[in-house]
């Protein structure tokens, strides 16, 4: 099911119960996804990365639906299919219609395409695009 | 500069500058980027992908900026420097502002490294997760 | 089972036949995996590729348990599934301990999201790093 | 210019001068291009993949006019820089018209936006389609 | 089966069973694969997909059965498992043989692996191959 | 130079100061890169990169230099410049000699075109391999 062994809650360590608490708090559910059981191979890696999410993920100038839907975007490209599934599970349970997600992947394939278009021809920046337009 | 010729608003054919001016329009600018200066090679590449992309980039159920912070995600992912700058202008022509810009590469970065890390370990989609939470 | 047939040895040629054989025995395993069995589609192709592979892999100035690491790296972040387990099998079997793959993910996580990071915000080259600090 | 030193002509051993002057023999040229120079810092890899490569791309059931475009496609994809050019160059040397070139690029931006959505939308694949049509 | 719902003929809009209609007639065929079931959730990407991959895929100066080689080979370097899957089999009822499919992956094997060479060393475009060698 | 502006050593607050001090003393170096001057924006993600990547680099039952190594071979793959040049001369400077970038390149061309087969041909996993091996 996955090349370590996922571990389970009742044979976790005290410090991966807590953040195994903390993920199911913050979530406001009765469970933890398999990604968690595997990195709790490695406590520290577990911790480091639930907490940077934690914060990543938070309302800030972008609101979490958007965060999630961004996600999406990403993992579609890198053909990530447990996160593409996760996410967009995540999404939809933020609110995410299927008008946004068809919307969503529209823009995924056209980036996806002029990506590859303006690699493939080689195309220079242009001037006033040069540094992201940074002034 | 490129490795096909940039086809200038001057030498292209009525057809072209029809899609060169609508570009302009809509864009509320006065000059063309060089990814559709390369586009125009074939006229009907032009105009499929700008008519796509028009649509595309609309307001919808996701908002313009949003759509455009989409676009930096997908383009630094796949590491497409053209699309990476331009998309960066587009948005900070929108409103982006330095902290949005921010928050997303936090989130693409977040996305880029979970995506290996489920790749990796090959981990299996958790029951509810599947097809997205679809019902 | 894939997109082409996989040729089994009692059904193949000699001179697939002697590959096989000689898989087997720098593997000191009794039977040969899917990979070789597509590719024998194609004897050329097979042999170049195994015998590519048997040099790159052998003991050199890196240990071969290091190159299986360094495989399963790459294979991540393609998102190759195929070989993400066949090498990650290989590492186990080289003595790579659940201790060292934890090691190795966190490594390849971290450098999925600064790679992210770089080209999102397409940062320079410090000149002390131009060509890789080569002299 | 690259992390590794590049050996040129007059500084290569006896081994490394056979492999560059079979270069410019087999493509009737006079130079050799800096991707050999890079690899001749371990003259096996050189010779195995100058050797692996003149076999690929020699005339067989595909014409190495199209074995270039298909090198072009998989270049564009990846965002190599330095293959997409040298490879342009090399299709434009066997006969690749732009109009060729135009509609390479439009089957390669169309795969890659395609290709997100499919993985985006994590598609079950038909039926008729699973192992490829493979009967 | 999806993230989101496919879309049946008989439970479609009259817009949406007139692009299926047309796929079936193009392809002469009594049934439609699952990606355009996906995409029908939004009538416009569905529609603009279509047409732009009916003009994309036609005879040009590039023959559809190259085109469809073409669109495997980006696929296979995506990890695109639906595009894998569903164009093989294309190219095989268009008349591709085990040679030819073998022949291709030879040189799609081949192009990832020096794509990752160039990008590693950081080699530099060698003067007559800038800009694909346009003149 | 970037798509945001690069935070210098005088113009930054205290809290990004105490960073920079930090990346100085961990490496022994008197000067900070661009990569951290432009995460600087964000002083969050500037310490949680930071903190993270000086866990994940530091040894364990992987030496530093391995790692740094696996690090150039996740770069490369991503078409990352900025992180191949500066992980490559992070290696140099650990004692990575030209004979192991050779081979840890050998392997990662090799690891990219066996990533590409094996996708390419929609190889099933053998049952020994399944999930990494693991008992």
């Amino acid at each position: 099911m996955s090349t370590v062994k996922l571990i389970e809650y009742h044979e976790s360590s005290e410090e991966v119960k807590a953040i195994y608490d903390d993920i199911m708090s913050v979530r406001k559910s009765d469970w933890v996804n398999n990604f968690w059981k595997a990195l709790a191979n490695q406590p520290k890696l577990l911790k480091d990365t639930w907490n940077a999410i934690k914060s990543v993920m938070a309302p800030g100038s972008i609101d979490p639906l958007t965060k999630e839907m961004i996600y999406i975007a990403v993992s579609a490209t890198n053909s990530c299919n447990y996160c593409t599934n996760s996410h967009t599970a995540s999404a939809r349970a933020k609110g995410m219609t299927d008008e946004m997600l068809m919307e969503l992947m529209a823009i995924v394939g056209m980036a996806n395409k002029t990506n590859a278009l303006a690699n493939g021809f080689q195309i220079e920046v242009d001037e006033p695009y040069r540094n992201g337009g940074l002034q």
